[in-house]
Order: C-alpha cells, then sequence, then structure tokens
C-alpha cells in the first residue's frame, strides 16, 4: 500500500511533524507487522525521526545544519544557489524506514517522524509505503 | 520475524558493535533471501555501518561528530542540555538495512554493524526485524 | 531479486550516477511495485539519491564533505590514513531505498541515485534488491 502525503513547508528552512499522516496510512493499510517507508522525492528535503515534544530539539538540529553548511560559501559552485538545501538534505537522507508492530509504528514515546525542507516554501510530497511481512 | 536487543552503552558516547546479535537474529529466523532492519526507537542514538576490525576508525568517527556538533554551543535552546546527541543521531540517522543473501548479512570483509548512543550510559533498544523475500 | 553492480571511481573522491543499472535491474525484476534497495558494503563509500541534472550539485556536496570532514585531522588515530573517508561514508550512510511504483523507481523529475568514493580510486560493489510488496 502506497499513499502520497502533501506537506507545505511555510519558511524557508522548516520542519514538519508528519507522524499523525503516517500512523493514518499504517492504520488504513491494515497491515499489523511490517516495514513503512517515509520517503521524499525531493532534493533539498529530508526525512528524520527525532523527538517531537519540545520544538527546541528539531530547532537545535536545524541551527547546527545551518552553521555546519551555511546557505553561502565561497566553494559553492551550483548556479541555483541552493547548494547548501541539496547539501543537508543529502547528509540527513531522503527517507527512513520504521517497524510495525501490532498495526502501528514502533516509535519511542517522543519520537516522531519529520519532512524537512531547506529551501522552500514549497509544496511537498512524502511517499508513505507499508510492506507487509509474510 | 523481530527481537529486540538490549544493549548497554557504558560511557557517555560510545559506539557498541552489534554485529554478532544481529546475525543470531537472522540466522533463528530461516530467512535466506531478504531484508535485515536495524533500528534503534532513541532520539540520542543512532545505528551506522563501517570497519569493525581496528577500533581507531569509530574512535575517529565520534570523534569528528563530537568536533562538528560540539556538546555545548550558545545556539542551542533545548532546556535538557543534550542537543548535541539529538543532532548527532539525526545525522547519522537512527537505522540500517542489511540485504541478506544465502541465510547471512551481506556485510564487506571488515565491516560490523554499531549502535552509537551519544548522552549515556543508558540501557538500549535495537529493534531487529527480518524480511523474507518472495 | 538481487544484482551486483560492478562500478570504478575514476578519482580518489568521486560519486558515480547507478542510476541507469539499477533501474535495469528494477525493470529485470519484473515488479511493479515494491521497495528497491541500493547498498554498498565499502566502509569509504556511501549511497545518496540528489540532483543529477546540473554536476555542481554533486561537486558542492563533496566540496561541503571535504570541508567538513577535511583529509588530514590531528584528532585522527586509524593507522590507514583514510579516517576521513570512513567518517564521510558513514555521515552519507551506506545505502538508500526507493520505492517502485507501475515498474519504475519513484526519483523526482531532476534525481539520480550515485556511489561516492571517498578513498579511490577503486572497483566498487553495489548490492541492488528488489522486494516485491504482496
Amino acid at each position: 500500500m502506497t499513499e502520497v502525503i502533501k506537506v507545505s513547508t511555510p519558511q524557508h528552512t522548516c520542519a514538519v511533524n508528519v507522524t499523525p499522516q503516517v500512523r493514518d496510512v499504517v492504520r488504513k493499510s491494515g497491515v499489523s507487522e511490517g516495514l513503512c517507508l517515509i520517503y521524499v522525492p525531493h532534493t533539498t528535503a529530508c526525512v528524520f525521526i527525532n523527538e517531537g515534544a519540545d520544538p527546541d530539539v528539531v530547532k537545535d538540529i536545524l541551527y547546527m545544519l545551518e552553521k555546519l553548511v551555511p546557505w553561502s560559501d565561497s566553494g559553492y559552485d551550483h548556479a541555483e544557489g541552493n547548494s547548501a538545501a541539496h547539501i543537508r538534505s543529502s547528509i540527513i537522507g531522503n527517507s527512513r524506514i520504521v517497524p510495525l508492530s501490532n498495526g502501528d509504528l514502533i516509535l519511542g514515546t517522543w519520537e516522531s517522524i519529520f519532512l524537512a525542507e531547506f529551501d522552500g516554501p514549497r509544496q511537498r510530497k512524502v511517499v508513505v509505503k507499508v510492506i507487509k511481512e509474510d
């Protein structure tokens, strides 16, 4: 089962909690045991899982990515000027995979799944695929 | 087939080789061809695969993560004070997936699978799921 | 279905677009819906997905990895002298997974799949595994 979630990223750099939409796809699939892939087919975005309870955690993740990979750097060659967004996307990665148990995502108590975009605001697609175990 | 491995991380920052336990789960599953997901549901931990023969490789990986993402930074806002652990976890990622062939993990000669924790010591869970190919 | 692709990495640090070979494996598998794992069993290499249209994007990704994780650093201990390659490999990760739809990889318009090597030139293996959905 595959569904495409549409996500608005309201700021230039931001992370959106997509856990409720991913959980809905898992429940609708009726799959009890298996895997759930959360995947973005966009080169300036990424997916990660971290704490969702205190928004300062995600803020600090985005802050450090900006510090490590600054928007402007005299060594960048890409003419569109958004190299930093592409680099941050590949450092974090464009997907995460979550095991399923008893029809739900195995996530820690404070964990959420985030789509981050580094060159927004945009409308982004997140592909959610549920794979059933034999 | 899913098993939860319990791992002790004895230092504040450390990586533990979990390859033997993962290999045991694969063997017990009896699956010959498929995938093995190694997944941590913890926001200050991560999973990676790299050289296990010379422990200095893992030491150098942890050293560089500490250098890139220092424990203290005046820009962090998260009140618990462990933002660096969350950031390093999301940069490396909270899972790895290994293909199976002839009932064993496809790993390079020197490769091992590591759980790293950046805010220990802790008792951590690693979810190992084996998916059989049709 | 599993195939091993052989890839030459002609420079010390370089990224090779392996999308055509991965697409061939998917088509030969005959699988319409499922997942495709692209995996390197080498500790100084990695796999990532980003823009393939303008080669400057990949150039800038490799440039920033070199800047963040320099080849020489007085803190490295690994005797082989290639710690930077191991570290960059683990930061990016040794695999990517791509969902399949209608027998093809779900990739954005400008997206390609790259094998990067940080301690070449080498001959590298990329394991491509196609998993069929029930």
